[in-house]
């Protein structure tokens, strides 16, 4: 077993291949992690929630789902999730114009800028930050389309486990939103941001 | 005023200017329109539902409802809907890999194809299939997540009325799903894919 820490704020990108599983996991509960797929052998092909939840049809990842790239073909697959599916599939990357539509004044780490410099880091340079999935994130579509993040219910140490079904460049996010106003607080509001650890399985 | 034809199951591009409205008609009613829209002098930004939703906190267009870019810049504004709210944010446009995946065999017409020939037309060649907005679509989402298209209610001639906030290059395509399958009727099973009007406000 490898194991990545992803600091508080912070992203980090990793390879895995076919078959390979490996977990994610939020030591001090309540963060979200914003999880990103590319195809190894062609970042052109990356990890679409859109093309998931249609195919699923539900917007929460579960245990069993595949999960697809915007091409429609599985990426990966759910393996086990000590979460209980609090999960998102719905709120994009947070960014510098997300920190600044709430209000805040000059710049804020986030996690699309996490992930282009991840894959800077790898030797990419990306174009479009693709729809995250936001693992340990509680979201809910009521029946008349509202949206909305209730508070986060995830305990210390849960994590999901995934197998990837294609040779993959991985990035995680441990989203820096810190906010905590319009009743969005997303990661805890006592402790603030966290790390991730990503666990490989070897 | 200026009407533009989109022949069932076909796309098309029109330009609109900045305080310019326009409308978007389903004559025969219960037929799916794949709305794009990308700034006109930087096709590399483009409307964005994810982002709009996270913004509206709603996952249908209301009317006063601001539609974001994925810089989360406001592109149009929804002025009327005589469609009852009957639209969908979150399918993605179909293509030729999503006839596959539901049993369909051979070339089928699908919006993601109808989006690159209405870009190509004008000039443009595109990388990536946004996330359409799927006017006159019927979705839900049940609390626990699970994501459906139930029968579509919206009644002949309803249309829904826009203004753009920047100059823009949009593209609707009259959704050509007919497959009629899996609980997932989208246009009308009776009719099949019907045409879609633009009336432009001169």
């Amino acid at each position: 077993m490898e194991n990545l820490l992803i600091p508080a704020r912070e992203g980090r990108g990793f390879h895995v291949s076919t078959g390979q599983k490996f977990r994610v996991v939020t030591p001090k509960g309540q963060q979200a992690a914003d999880f990103f797929a590319y195809n190894a052998n062609n970042v052109g092909e990356w990890l679409s929630p859109n093309h998931t939840w249609v195919w699923n049809r539900n917007v929460h990842p579960r245990v069993g789902d595949s999960l697809l790239s915007r091409f429609r073909r599985t990426m990966l697959e759910l393996v086990a999730d000590t979460a209980d599916g609090v999960h998102d599939m719905m709120i994009p990357a947070c960014d510098q114009f997300r920190y600044e539509q709430l209000g805040f004044e000059g710049p804020h780490p986030n996690c699309a800028d996490n992930l282009c410099t991840a894959m800077r880091r790898l030797g990419y340079n990306i174009d479009v930050i693709p729809q995250p999935i936001n693992l340990f994130t509680h979201t809910v579509v009521e029946t008349d389309g509202a949206f909305n993040s209730p508070p986060n219910p995830v305990q210390p140490g849960s994590y999901v486990e995934l197998i990837a079904k294609m040779d993959l460049i991985c990035v995680v996010s441990a989203c820096p939103y810190d906010l905590f106003i319009e009743g969005w607080p997303i990661n805890s509001p006592e402790e603030g941001p966290t790390e991730i650890i990503v666990d490989l399985f070897t």
